[in-house]
């Protein structure tokens, strides 16, 4: 069968690590693919870079634009990244007929209602496995291993940068900004760390789920987001001591009235598998009606991890290049007329347990007029922790896990409590989900 | 689009599911697969059951070969089990271009060349997602999801009912055969549970990941197949005190010279993930060059978790039915001509570590004895673990663990220190692997 050939747009992190796997793999990718997939052209706007790295195997541009106009060219990799100009490229890609793969979850987060009514409308598939936790082949799992099941929800660690920096913080101690440093020394977090540690990356991801998990478009200006820069070592530790494990989780969960869309550090029980996933790993755990739970769990970044998912997009992008479009998997998991308006929910609306931290005055009556707070708003308690005082300190950590309830129930609640005069300075409040 | 009509052969836990799950779900998996999957007609020996069941949904017959022979039916699911009558079926089905899914790994693990080979001929697609691991899409990542890769190795809890057993027996310190007794009161083992705790289920399994992974020929009578019968309660307790798990793992490796293909207790570095899996839950974690290591995670039989697999099978050959065979998936992930003949390597040429026990006279030189014999072997110790001996007892324990070697290496030592007149009765031996 004739080989399928690819241009590929910036030669990067991810870029350098297809053109290495697909050129070391050829034999084997070519055994499964039933073709050779060659990358014929490479686009970045460091020409001698890009050179050096493909050692002349194949042609060099810096035009990005040259290379989604060239009519030799079957398959466009865009891995530039951001909403600018690689938007143009990929709708241009699209308007010459050629099908595109990307790992680019801030583009299709964004803009990705746009780009599939584009692709749909030309007959060419935008592939995007690479978008979310990297090598992790969950996008496949979700659109078609679990085709037969309702989901009910899926939470996933699925940012690396802010899962090392919540590991450290446990395993060491250590304050947010000072492992935030390490991590930026290791590598493991950027520059401008922005976008991973305020929960936005996570949030990207979590949107796209959210749509190929429940059919609905996607709407990332309707997730909440909270990341982990406020995130408090104590926390972490007493946490610890009630049994459980903070991490940045991306929740997307299908309701009757609505959908559930919100990236917040969450408590999960200690004995969860999904808990005890450590350092830059990626996980994701989705609960389908039929299936029950199961769990996705590998590297959501780096070079080769992210070449994987982009490489088997391509297999499955020559495979089906030939196949009627109405037969192929619709880009969101569902037929494209078939998507729902079941709406996102305000975060208020939302249902989770809560974990309460209140600075209280060590006298009698506090506990009393803070639990009948919470009965009033028709939240029970779980489980309570009450740190000593030490001798003459005059004040104390109580420390609350609530029930599931309304996130605006725990809001009246919080800021009851807080107008008691026992009780100093703010509630600290995260989220907590048992993932049953 | 026409709906896809559905011939069930077999309607008991699994065929039971899939009615269910196919008529719960109906509206979603039609909104996913552009067009309705029915179930049209049944054949089961027990006819009232299925009409009961089918609520008169649907054709009902005790006649399977009716089913395979009716031209109204454009997929034959293949839920009866064993080598038998339904291997005549599925082949009769192939033969009439009908395409099947089926839940059958013994089927497939002894007669699957045979079998894909006729629907090769015949253009036609046999699908087999719920015969590896139930519920979890692993088929899928292994054939598409980690088609970039080379898969180093894959390591499964492939088999519920051996996992749950094991989870017992630590849990409680209970022997292997008080535990069988639960596991069967509670229904997770059989009647007659020999192919699940002989290991021949987990074989089954491991084999047909080994050919999906490595491009070769099924071949199970060459797997190793050791099952957990003579497990002691004590080894378990002992890997305990030097940080491992016990589990039943179905092992396939691929090397220069040809692969390893073996189902036996392993013992499993207590912080992975995979030593973490219990009861009756399934994992498999895979080694791909790029990606690293993926783990899959998730329920490993039952109706509905079963059923979603085959669900998924039936959105997928409902897809890939009009596509030209050569751009489908193919069977063994690799294209039929493009299989290796590297050979399945015999158990004495495996590389693992090794955990020994020895119970040997409680009197000096005996370890210099046993350390000497092992480094005549170029056995390297990672480790070593001596039980004191009880007041007057005479006798104790010797826990060895080894480094990696060939498994022949280990044999020679342990015939030797079998020789030693301090040495008392057989050397207990079990697997190690660092899952690295």
């Amino acid at each position: 069968m004739n080989p399928v050939n690819v241009g590929l747009l910036g030669i990067g992190t991810v870029g350098g690590g297809t053109y290495t796997v697909l050129a070391r793999n050829a034999a084997e990718i070519a055994r499964r693919a039933g073709r050779p997939i060659n990358i014929t052209v490479v686009a970045d706007k460091n020409p001698a870079r890009a050179r050096e790295l493909t050692g002349g195997n194949c042609q060099i541009t810096d035009d990005a634009f040259a290379v989604v106009n060239d009519p030799t060219v079957d398959v466009v990799v865009e891995l530039i990244g951001g909403y600018g100009v690689a938007k143009e490229l990929v709708l241009q890609a699209i308007e010459n007929g050629k099908h595109v793969v990307t790992a680019n979850k801030a583009l299709l987060a964004v803009h990705g209602n746009e780009i599939f009514a584009a692709a749909q409308k030309k007959g060419v598939t935008v592939a995007f496995e690479a978008a979310v936790a990297g090598g992790i082949p969950i996008i496949k799992a979700l659109r078609e291993g679990l085709a037969a099941n309702r989901i009910e929800w899926a939470a996933g660690i699925i940012n690396g940068t802010t899962n090392f920096i919540l590991s450290e913080m446990r395993d060491k101690g250590l304050p947010f900004a000072e492992v935030l440093k390490e991590a930026q020394r290791l590598g493991y977090a950027e520059a401008d760390p922005t976008f991973d540690i305020e929960g936005v990356d996570a949030a990207h991801k979590a949107t796209l789920m959210a749509s190929i998990a429940f059919g609905i478009p996607i709407q990332f200006d309707k997730a909440y987001v909270e990341g982990i820069t406020k995130l408090e070592a104590i926390d972490i530790k007493y946490a610890e001591q009630l049994g459980y494990r903070i991490k940045l989780l991306g929740i997307a969960r299908q309701r009757e009235d609505g959908v559930e869309l919100r990236v917040h550090p969450t408590l999960v029980p200690a004995k969860r598998l999904i808990a005890n996933v450590e350092g830059a790993m990626n996980a994701v755990l989705v609960k389908g009606d039929a299936v029950g739970a199961t769990l996705y769990y590998g590297k959501g970044a780096g070079a080769e991890p992210t070449a994987s998912a982009v490489i088997a997009d391509l297999v499955d992008v020559a495979r089906s290049a030939a196949v009627d479009p109405d037969n192929r998997v619709p880009h969101l998991a569902f037929q494209p007329d078939q998507l729902r308006d079941l709406p996102i929910l305000p975060i208020a609306e939302a249902e989770t347990a809560a974990y309460l931290r209140l600075r209280v005055e060590d006298k009698p009556g506090v506990l009393a007029d803070i639990t009948r707070i919470l009965a009033d708003q028709s939240i029970s308690i779980d489980a309570m922790l009450q740190r000593e005082p030490e001798e003459g300190e005059g004040e104390t950590d109580i420390i609350i896990l609530t029930h599931r309830c309304k996130e605006k129930q725990t809001n009246a609640a919080i800021a009851k409590a807080e107008a008691l005069s026992a009780v100093k300075g703010k509630v600290t409040r995260l989220r907590l989900e048992t993932l049953q």
